[in-house]
C-alpha cells in the first residue's frame, strides 16, 4: 500500500512542522525544537509500537521517519519567518496526517489481534500522543484534553475501521474509507469550530 | 485467584474515578475525561508490563479494565454534581485499589525474577505511576512527590511481599497479609493525616 | 569492559545527585528525592532499553544502578546542607558520566543493528532523557530544550562513535575517543558559557 506511506510521510511532516514551531513558539532552542518536532511526529506510533511489543518501534526500523521530522524542524528553526504563510495549508496536511495515522494505528492493532477497545484506543493514541508528549514538554496541559480539536474524528475513523473489519470490504477500502472520516470531521471541524462538551461546572 | 481479580477491577475503578475527577476538576473536556481516568487506572500496571517486557500489557489482553476504566469516566463525567457524596467512600475503594496493586505488582515482579529493589519498585510504581501521569497532564508537581499520600504503605507492603516470599508460608496469604499492611497504614495516614518528612530548608 | 562499567557507575550516581537535588529545591518529600534521584540516573537508560526490545532494562538487570541511585539519593535528603561544597565537582562527575552514557547508548544501538540517525539519537537520549523525566515531574519546561547544557557535546561524540564505528579502529578505543570529546566540549562548554542559538523573535 504505496499511498498509505506516502500519505504516512506526509503527516510526519506535518506533525513535526507543528512540534517544531510550538518550539519556537516557546522559545527553545535548535535542540529543542528537534526533540519537539520528533517527538509530536513519531510519538503516537513509537507508544504503539512499544505497547504491542513490535520493538524496535517503526521509525528505528525505516530512518525515513527521523530524516523528514528532523529536516522539517531544521527547516523551521532557521525559516519559520518566512514559513508564517503556510500556516494555514499546514491545517489541511495536519488532517490529511491525522486520518492516515488513526488507520495506521488501528489497521497495526487489529493485525495484532487486538480487542474492539485496544484497537479504537491505538488508533486514536497513534494520532493523539504525540501531540500530548510535545504539550507535556512545553509545561502546559495538553491542548486535546481541554479543547476539541481531534479526538472525536479520530475516534470515529477508528470505530468505523474496526466494524469494517468485520465486513468483507477489502482492507484497503475500509482504510481508505476510514481515513476520509477522519479528515472531512477535522476539516468541518476547524470550518465550523464543533468542540465537544465539558463537564458542567 | 478470583478474589484478587475481584478486588482489582474494583480498585480499577476507584482509580479511574480519582482520575477523571480531577479532569473534571481541571475543566478538561469529554476527552480528557477518559485519558485521565484511563491513565490513572491502568498506568502503573502497563509501565510495569512494558519494562518486563510483558506486551501487550494486562489491559489490552483483558478489555475488561478498558470497560471499567472508561465507564467510570463517562459517569464522573456526566454524573459527577450528584457523585459529590462518594467522595468520602470512595478513599476506602481507593485503599483497596493501592492494596491490591501493590501485591499484584510485586508479586507479578518476583514471578519474573526481578531482585529485591526491582521487585519492590515495581510494586510501588504499579500502584502509584498513573496517578503521577495523571498530575502531569494536569500540569502539576505529581502530589505523591510532594506530601505522603501512598507511598510509604506501599513502600511497606511491597516489602513484605518480597520478604514472605522467601518463606514458606503459602502465596496467596502473602499477598492478603501484604494487601493489608498497605490497606490498613493508608486507612491510618487518612485518618491521623501522616507525612513523609521533607529535607531540611 | 570494567573502566566503563566502573565509569557507568560513577555517572549514575552524579546523575542521581542531581535528580535528587532538583527535589530537595522543590521542596519535595522523600518520596520524590528518591524517585526524581532514580529516573534521572536511569530514565535514559531504560527507555532505550524500551525502544530497543531489550526488557527488562538494564538497572533491573543489574541492581546496582538501583543501589547506587537510591543510595546517593538518601545522602542528598538527609546530608545536602553539609553537600553544597560538592556542588562545583559534581559538575566533573556529572560531565564524565555524560560522556560514558552516551558512549554506552550509542554502542548499544549499533550492536542492536540501528542506522546511522537511529544510533545517534540513542546516544543522546541515553544521556538526556532522564534529566528531561526530572524536569517534568518537576514541573518544568526541561532546561535542556530551552538552553543548551548538554545536547552538543552528546551530539558530536554519539556522530563521532557511529563514524569511528565504521572504521577498523578497535571499539575500546573508538569509545574513549567519543566518550573524551563529550567530557571535553562539556567543560568548555561550562568554562566558556557555551549555547546553542535559538530561533530569532
Amino acid at each position: 500500500m504505496n499511498l498509505l506511506y506516502f500519505l504516512d510521510l506526509v503527516g510526519t511532516a506535518a506533525f513535526a512542522a507543528s512540534g517544531a514551531w510550538a518550539a519556537v513558539r516557546n522559545r527553545m532552542d535548535l535542540f529543542g525544537v528537534l526533540v519537539l518536532g520528533l517527538v509530536t511526529a513519531t510519538g503516537g506510533g513509537t507508544l504503539r509500537d512499544l505497547l504491542l511489543g513490535d520493538t524496535p518501534p517503526f521509525c528505528l526500523k525505516d530512518e525515513n521517519y527521523l530524516y523528514i521530522s528532523f529536516g522539517v524542524a531544521l527547516a523551521v528553526f532557521f525559516l519559520h519567518p518566512w514559513l508564517k504563510a503556510l500556516a494555514h495549508p499546514l491545517l489541511y496536511f495536519d488532517a490529511v496526517g491525522l486520518g492516515t495515522f488513526v488507520v495506521i494505528g488501528t489497521g497495526k492493532a487489529l493485525s495484532f489481534h487486538m480487542g474492539f477497545l485496544g484497537a479504537v484506543m491505538m488508533g486514536v493514541m497513534t494520532a493523539t500522543a504525540g501531540g500530548m508528549v510535545r504539550d507535556v514538554l512545553s509545561n502546559q496541559v495538553p491542548l486535546i484534553l481541554r479543547r476539541e480539536i481531534y479526538a472525536s474524528a479520530c475516534l470515529a475513523g477508528a470505530a468505523l475501521l474496526v466494524l469494517l473489519d468485520k465486513t468483507p470490504l477489502p482492507q484497503p477500502l475500509a482504510a481508505l474509507a476510514a481515513a476520509l472520516v477522519v479528515i472531512a470531521l477535522r476539516l468541518l471541524a476547524i470550518r465550523y469550530n464543533w468542540a465537544l462538551p465539558r463537564a458542567r461546572g
